[in-house]
This record gives C-alpha cells, structure tokens and sequence, in this order.
C-alpha cells in the first residue's frame, strides 16, 4: 500500500490523499459503507460502486462464521467473491467478538465465545484475526483489538488499552500477505493520558497506517474530539488514519480538520433502512405522513436511483409496506449523498473552503446523531 | 385497447398478437409478475423493465388498503405512481378478498371483512373493485368475480359461477373509463357444463377481453386444460385471453397452444426469493450446499445481473444470510428467464416450432409445480 498527500488545508491538518493498493486507489478522505457479510445490505456491489463508493468495510468475525474465511480465499479473496470493482478493508472482528463475549471470558491469549449461528465455541485470538483477515485478502486489514466498553474506569482503560498494545504486537507478527496493510489501532477511552500513551506505543511497533478505535460508543462528541486532538499528535504525520465508528458528517468534518483521512460507520446505511435520508436540503424522515402524496423526488439535487425514477409518495409507500426495494433505493440514496459529500470535502480542501462545508453540513443534518455503537450493523 | 393478432401456429391454436393501450403496446404471449402492492418485491419497476418485463399485474384490494387508490388517482394512476414504463393490470381483489373472507360473508351484494391493517369493516362489492381499479388506471382491469373453492361441489360451483356472471354484469355497468379495457372472467371450477356455460353467458354479457378464473388452487393440471378447452371455444377468438394465476412454464406453453394470450403468477417471484432458479440448464436451487465454492455464474447462458456479475457461490451466501440483495437478484433473474421463455414461444409460434419447445420446458422445469394458489404473493 501507498499513500500520497495531494493537498493540505492552510486552516487546519486536512489533508486530500492518494490511498493505492495492488487493485487499485482511491481518493481520501474515504467514506466507507459497512458491507459487514461481503454485502452491504439490501445492495448489490454493482449498485454500490454505481453510487460512487470507493471502498466497503467487510468484517471478519462475520464472515469467519459464514460463508467461512477458506471458501472467500478459494474464491481468490473478498474482491473476487463480491465482484467488487473498488478497494476493501476488514475489521478485525473485535468489536463483534466483545459484543457476544462476557469480559469474564477475555484473557491475554484471546476472546472465548460460541458461534452464534451453531454454538460451537471459538477461541478468537490476534492470530485468528489476522489469518482470516489474510485469507479474506482486503487491501487494509485491522489490528485485534480489546474494545474498551464505555463507560470505563481509568484503571480498567489502561488494561485494556495495554492488552491491546500486545495483540497489536502479536497481530503484526502473525500478519502474513504483503499485498495487505495491518493498520495499528489506539484505545485509551475517554482519557487524554491513555490515548496519547496508546498511540506513542503504537507508533512505535509502527504500522502502515493507524485507526482510533473504541470511539461513539456513547461518550459525547467532545470527548471523541479529545481522543483524537490526543492521539492523532503520536502518530506519523504521513500515514493514513482511519476514525472507526463516526459517520455524522459534520463529526466527520471535524476530524477531517484534525487529519484523519479514512471513516467506516452503518449510520447513511442503517439510517436509510429505518426512513432517515440525508439531503442537501436537509434530513427527510420518508415515513412521515406528510410524503403520503408528494410527487417530488427526495432531493432535487440528487442523481440517485431513488430521486431520479421515483417520488416521495412511492417511496413512502415502499417505505411503509416494509418492502426490500425501500431498503435498497434509500440505502443507494444515502450513499449517494456521503460520496458527495466525501468529494465536496476533498474539493474544500484544495480550495481552502472546508470550514464553510462544516457550518453548511452541521446545519443540515446536526438533528441526527451518531454514537450507538457506530460499528455494528 | 386494440388487440392485433400477428401469427397464428399451424398446428395449434396459438397466436402471437399485438395488444394496445393508450400507454404503449405489448407482444403477445406475454407474462405479468405480481406487482400486488405496486412493486415486485425486492425489485424496482426500473429493474423489471430491464429485464424485459413488458406488462405486470398490481391487485386492487392490497392496494385499496394502502396506500389507498385515491393516493394513486392524485399521482396520475399507477403508470405515474410507480414510474412504470409498460402496461399494467389490476386484479379485482376478489381472490384475496375471498381468502380474508368466511364463505358465510358472502352476500349477493358483495363481500363482508375486515381490514388486515386496522380492522375496519370493508363491504367489497363489484361497484368497489371497479370504481378502485378506474382510480388505480391501469390498462386492464378484471371483473369482480365470486372466487369458487376448491374443492367444491357442482351444485355450490353453479352457485358462485352464476353470481360471477351477475357480478360480471354489474361490474360492466360500474366501469367508468374508457382507456381501460374490463376483461371478463370464466368460472366454473373443475366441470365442463359449467365451465361451457360461464363462459357461453360471460361472452353474452360481452367484455374486449376474458380471462379464466379459479385455476390453479389445487387441482389437477388435467383440470386446469379440461377448464380451458371448454371455456375458450364458446369465448370470441379474436379477443385477449388471460389465464390467471397459472406461471409453470410447461403448463403455460399447453395453454398458449389453446389461444392463451396473457398470464399472471407469483411463481417465478415467490419462488427466486426461496431460492428456486430457472436456467436453460434446469432448476437450480441456490440453497445447496453444492454451490458453496461454486464459481460458475447461475447460467452461462443468461444476461441477467445475477448471473453477468455474480458467482453461485456469492448468490448462495447471500441467500444463506437471508439477504435482500439476494431476494432481488434472483427475483429479476427469474423474471429475465420467463421474459426470454416468453419470447421464446412467440418466435416458435412463428416458425412453428412451439411443439419442440414445450417438450424442452417440460423436461427442464418439470421438477416444480404449480398449483399452490399462484394468485396470493
């Protein structure tokens, strides 16, 4: 993996960047759509790349337990398997993992836990990950981490964060396919010392690129801002660094500013699943009696599938009949919007207007927030 | 509606035809999938278009109870409301709502129920299916008719076939808009008098249009021909005839033979989104674990989505997680089949050939059978 910084903002550490793998590049700051079982859901990879979309966050717990790791490796890879024409990631699975797992059943070696689709236990390992994520073959691949839950005492965050920094170690030392990059992941929960701390040491055991993990999972929006205003000082300035989790646009802005080039999030997803579109005129929750009969598109300004065939009043109605197809033409639309605004902030860069695009995006969308545990789908 | 036939088959009573409506024209023989709720499920109308779908079929009564028919008269009609670039027909809602109904809410002014959405009693008559479907605007439109049961007594089949022939009547006198063309529908159940006498009286009543009702419910395939082949000499030869809920594709081709022009069913929908697939090949069914590693497309000899950008492999997967996104490929690659078989009859029909088909379309899909109430999504 190569990454090269085209272009720096005057006002503040946004940079634009070239991300490049052996299949491809893609222009950062990213957004990537979680495409967590090898789909992102109620779409096909074609329908995804056709809506702009650079990049798809795969996950490996997931996809360890179904359709397992050998049959996408038989299948020449991730790439391969869903035809998917851009660049892919994996999460390490941590956050699944911790989701199922009682903290009783963490130890140094790993994560104890049963498979939830036949109960058979699995002992989930830094070794593990990283060979499923080997053998699912994305272009950037995740440290195992221990996700830190919140709310945390500091003493119990230090722990966390010191396991982290050994299966980080382990993780690099298992990591086994050059084509891929093994970014290192920083924990540390709320507080400054442990972040700073976590990614002085994680910078050190150095890695290719570096994601701030443990993040909207329920601490406010300043405490994010801190964790990063901490961590991100650490890390090498000329490495991508991915913000897992955070999908408000004007969050993702802000930490635009404070250098980060990459973000992964089910919010433009999930949100589109349950009626929230995003638009340029601002959110439009589709379920709302008010649709019932407007022939409009959802946005004027949108060249989606959804707003150039159908109307308010048919995807209402989609909406409201729980129908597949609402799923589908929402999520596409929602998409469509964060590639836009992706491009809108790597234009904003280059052109020195990023803290105009920040007021205009906290405005239109600020009614909605992140922070429900941003990584699961 | 204007009805042109181009062809006739020398050895059968088949024929190709051109049928015309305001909107636009179709080949026939020709296919409708459901679209009961204005959509095929999984799918947009923008998908079914392009998988050369020409006409599908929307039901009055899903529809009357949402979003409501003057929700879909203020949007234009359906054609507007779903974007829909083909013709459509509606169904008179009679077999769903006969299917709510005990056969004790059966008046001789119409049918008592109650609302599957809030519970409000509905009084379904002949007038109320009409004046919904003149609202809803499609091209074709069906008389309200007294769904016969199967199994069924001759003299409680007399019964319901003579209601429908005074429901028929009532239906013409409420029609009230010229661009649709109000087909009328043959009843009878399983025996030849009645089926002789329904469809000698309907002709009377005289309609642009039939169609054969009360097929496919459970009886024998050799029922569904004996209905058809009493039913549609004593019926106008030149007029469109429409055979209702019957989709196996053999059984289709035997009824082409007997001068059937239009068909209706869940078949190819319901059962891609159960993971059943027509090939040129054979069936295939995408659950089996044989298709686990399995690299090659659904059917090399097919220009659908699924099978252009897909492996079986990936199909299969998404399929086992329950996706969406597997609901709709399959779907619009089952519908692509059924257009090609449609086409397919109609060039044999032309050169003569049709004997041939149907004995291929016997041998490739005659693992799977009808007869599970096709009309009912």
């Amino acid at each position: 993996m190569d990454f090269q910084i085209t272009a720096r903002d005057s006002a503040s550490s946004a940079r634009c960047g070239l991300l490049s793998s052996a299949a491809g590049h893609i222009e950062t700051p990213a957004f990537m759509p979680c495409a967590s079982h090898a789909v992102v859901r109620a779409c096909s990879p074609q329908d995804i790349a056709a809506a702009g979309i650079q990049v798809v966050m795969c996950n490996a717990f997931h996809l360890l337990i179904r359709p397992g790791s050998e049959v996408i490796q038989q299948a020449g890879g991730l790439r391969n398997f869903m035809n998917w024409p851009g660049l892919i990631a994996t999460d390490s699975g941590g956050f699944q993992v911790f989701s199922l797992a009682d903290r009783s059943d963490i130890t140094e070696d790993g994560v104890s836990i049963r498979s939830p689709l036949d109960g058979r236990p699995i002992q989930v390992t830094p070794e593990l990950s990283i060979q499923v994520q080997n053998q699912l073959g994305a272009d950037i691949i995740m440290a195992f981490d221990d996700c830190t839950p919140y709310p945390c005492g500091h003493e119990e965050a230090a722990r966390s964060m010191e396991r982290t920094l050994r299966w980080a170690q382990r993780s690099k030392v298992a990591h086994n396919n050059a084509e891929q990059a093994l970014f290192g992941i920083v924990q540390g929960s709320v507080y400054a010392d442990l972040r700073r701390e976590s990614a002085r040491a994680i910078a050190e055991i150095g890695f290719p690129g570096y994601a701030i993990g443990g993040v909207s999972v329920g601490e406010s929006e300043a405490e994010i801002f801190t964790a990063l205003d901490t961590a991100l000082p650490e890390l090498p300035l000329e490495t991508p660094k991915h913000l897992l989790g955070v999908g408000v646009p004007a969050q993702m802005i802000a930490a635009v500013k404070r250098g980060v080039d990459l973000f992964d999030c089910v919010l433009p997803t999930r949100n589109a699943r349950h009626g929230l579109l995003y638009t340029w005129e601002g959110i439009v929750r589709i379920n709302n009696a008010q649709y019932r009969e407007d022939s409009r598109p959802l946005s004027q300004s949108c060249d989606c599938p959804a707003c150039t065939h159908y109307s308010r009043a048919y995807l209402h109605h989609l909406f409201r009949i729980e129908e597949a197809a609402a799923w589908r033409l929402l999520t596409l639309h929602n998409l469509r919007f964060f590639a836009r605004l992706m491009e809108q902030i790597r234009e904003a860069i280059g052109t020195g207007n990023l803290g105009e695009l920040h007021a205009r995006m906290a405005a239109n969308t600020g009614e909605q927030t992140g922070g429900e545990g941003g990584k699961t789908t």
